[in-house]
């Protein structure tokens, strides 16, 4: 169960580059392609003659042509036309909204009348020339519920992440969480403590030293349907943490966009953003790893957990303070799909 | 849905050269192996004792041995002894017609009473000292009608096989398609056309120039169940195209037997017969693996088409008339399938 | 269906050596791990917080602490504690009766109320300095049932080990089945024969001519659920047999212990406990990777034989006299699921 309404990361630029990209998002077969002029495109990826995979033709003139027997596909789901064939009447495939912004190719699984580009999030640090930004993808056989649990209750880094960002003092600090609007935030602060490796690394990457005190934070942002920003950084002890000056911090926010492909499986969209030596793209790469390293030791954890809830389907997660996030989250996404019945929210909830 | 009544290819003697061989044939698991004086036997592949596979056993003195606690089995099906057990009251197992031409072993998985091996297709080229053929077997994700489809339109190597055997004139050519009897032929013909590299090289072979317009045709016959011999070729251009005399052409039948293993999947056994330089070992294994290659192309594309169709069940396909011939060869497999319901067509149809 | 009120091997002590181990025992999911002073602990594999999987989490100070949020689980299924969170009133989650005996740790994955270490078979070889042990662990795909008939049937191995311990007096030498209790005894005596290549070896290691004609003997002993030790050896012909003295044998124990994963798999722990030279441990590994080189042929064999059982799921097998101890075994473990039915054998059987 994943709103439809909404707008998914699909892919990211990259990914369509020169050929026609297969995906499965919200358990629908979509391709993505480049269209005339550089536009993006989704449709179906079901050639409506036989029933061919159109993202295994390609793309000539800004239009996507079936590989099997040439159908020729226009960017609103109408075949244009087929080689010595009448396909006027052919049924139109569907078309879904996409945009491409802020870095990535936003689908829109859902009704085509309510994909209002607005709600696209705004995302200062991806169209800012203060910021720079690294990421990566993973495929994870998980409900995407869980990576939001998991991205909004960083208790985790403890054990998950012992060797890298986890540290003792995170789940001995107190959590806080609270709603505005449609977004939960949960935040933790530790103050005078010693940086983990990865921190340590970025203050020295930041002319800072790293065997000082310090002032460390963790700011979740979720916003449906399952974008997870976290705001994390260290700043020299006593100089106001998250408000220090930016000469006494090392601080960078955690991208998540977390893509269902199945009811159990997503594509996880992770990266860093960061304001600091912004033209360093060596530094930028090492980041890329060690986060890429970091994330998929959750993968291991969550697909796991997957196993072991499909194994005992009945059985009933229990909810601590520290799972107050994705609590929160979960009654945000459980409100959008009671929204999505055909009769709306009140026979819903009654069903 | 395939007809059990009918002759398919399940192997080829190599594959049965010293031991038995298990394989599925149209959802029946069976065993294949030389019996007493080279005769072929074909059994179901489950040992009446314990239900071990009789193909992981071996063959002595023609007869088959099960591997676990060697039952000797007789070719019709029958326990002959067991060392030191009574066996006599044991059941039969199924023995299936099987029959050994043309260079393959032919079985029979429908009713053994109707097994009629002069109902094996003629093949010419297969019998012929003037012939020689190469071939290879794939192992395939799709319904076997999506193969036939396939190949009872040859579109597709415009778009499929576009380095190799395709080229834009063959979409632009009609083509014409009719039956005569059980029996539905596809053909097309494209004249004063480039060869493509796939025939350059055969016209080569040949001992023809390969940069001269040519004429080109391609006649698929396709017989039931599922077998389709397409008669392929060119000619230099206005010497008679397909009638021309043969030391102004390169020409040849790729020959495809179909055969189901599931609902889902086949073993696809394909090859090329040719009547020049027949002697020629080294090109037959240079035509091999070059089919193999473009033959692999189709796999990929058929594969995902069988997902998709798997995906959306109950979407309907659209014809076209390129694609009539395809959409005659399963008017005349329905009419096969309608008459093996127990009650006759009449029911089958009715239901 | 397997008996669940019964000791079956899990693991062995090296499995759970400085980290926890996760293991599917009897369809059910179980974390094996060493908690204070080194006792064994074995709980349901599922953290009652989230659901994630404990056996990644690792164990201080002998508690298994989960690697997700630091859930400290006591080994009686109780929450200890939580870093900053109350716990008090988390349900418990299972804990197994587990014990460790004869250098295997063994669960009983039923009522723990019946859990009586004392039926935990008496195993001489296991305990006593005058023996050696060696072996290994297999996962096949198999009904547990499956390779307690192959056991206790040696007729196989004239025919699947045919180049090892199989010989072709085994399947002409008439076999004994008789009960005692709950234990059946499969035996069969091969007098005035040759060692095959397997007992040639290990007669020579015992320092014995191996070109001599021998007596041989082979007794299954089927203890349930699903144990099975075969005495096995060789005597130089007429000097007794099975009762010759030490002097004038090889002689072993092929240890079997079956334990269900699923309804279609297992973990198989064989091995072999011999009391000559037993301080030699370059013959204990020679033997060992002798004996998992055979062992595998029968995995293959059963496999198959899985899968032709679940493909022709209604087809009854037969029995022959040589079946006798997997059908008395058969007949012991049907009783004892009776018995497990909730409202007793009576119920159970009219069902």
């Amino acid at each position: 169960m994943y709103p439809k309404n909404a707008w998914y990361v699909a892919c990211t630029p990259d990914e369509i580059d020169g050929k026609p990209l297969g995906r499965m998002v919200c358990g629908e077969s979509m391709v993505f392609y480049r269209a005339g002029e550089g536009q993006v495109a989704a449709l179906e990826d079901f050639c409506p003659h036989r029933g061919a995979a159109l993202s295994l033709g390609r793309v000539c003139e800004g239009k996507l042509v079936c590989g099997y027997h040439g159908l020729v596909m226009g960017c609103d789901g109408r075949t244009e036309s087929m080689p010595g064939q009448r396909v006027g009447a052919f049924p139109a495939i569907r078309a879904y909204p996409v945009v491409e912004r802020h870095g990535f190719i936003w689908v829109w699984p859902g009704q085509t009348e309510q994909a209002d580009p607005a709600l696209i999030p705004q995302l200062e640090w991806a169209d800012s020339p203060d910021w720079t930004y690294g990421g990566g993808l993973y495929h994870v056989a998980c409900d995407y519920r869980l990576m939001i649990d998991n991205l909004m209750d960083l208790t985790h880094e403890t054990y998950v992440h012992a060797s890298s960002i986890g540290q003792k003092e995170i789940d001995e600090a107190p959590v806080s969480t609270r709603s505005v609007g449609d977004e939960v935030i949960t935040s933790r602060s530790m103050n005078g403590v010693i940086a983990p490796p990865f921190w340590a690394d970025n203050l020295r990457a930041n002319g800072l030293p790293a065997d000082q005190p310090v002032d460390r934070w963790q700011i979740c942002h979720f916003s449906p349907p399952s974008h997870v920003m976290i705001e994390v950084g260290v700043a020299l002890a006593g100089r106001g943490g998250y408000e220090a000056a930016p000469e006494h911090k090392a601080a960078s926010i955690v991208v998540d966009f977390i893509t269902p492909e199945t009811e159990t499986s997503i594509w996880y969209f992770w990266g860093m953003a960061r304001n600091f030596r912004v033209g360093d793209s060596a530094l930028t790469e090492q980041i890329r790893q060690g986060q890429g390293k970091v994330f998929a030791e959750d993968t291991a954890v969550l697909e796991a957990q997957q196993r072991n809830l499909t194994l005992y389907r009945n059985r009933k997660l229990l909810k601590l303070n520290i799972d107050a996030g994705g609590v929160q989250a979960r009654r945000i996404i459980d409100r959008l799909l009671a929204q999505e019945q055909p009769s709306g929210p009140a026979q819903a909830l009654a069903a």
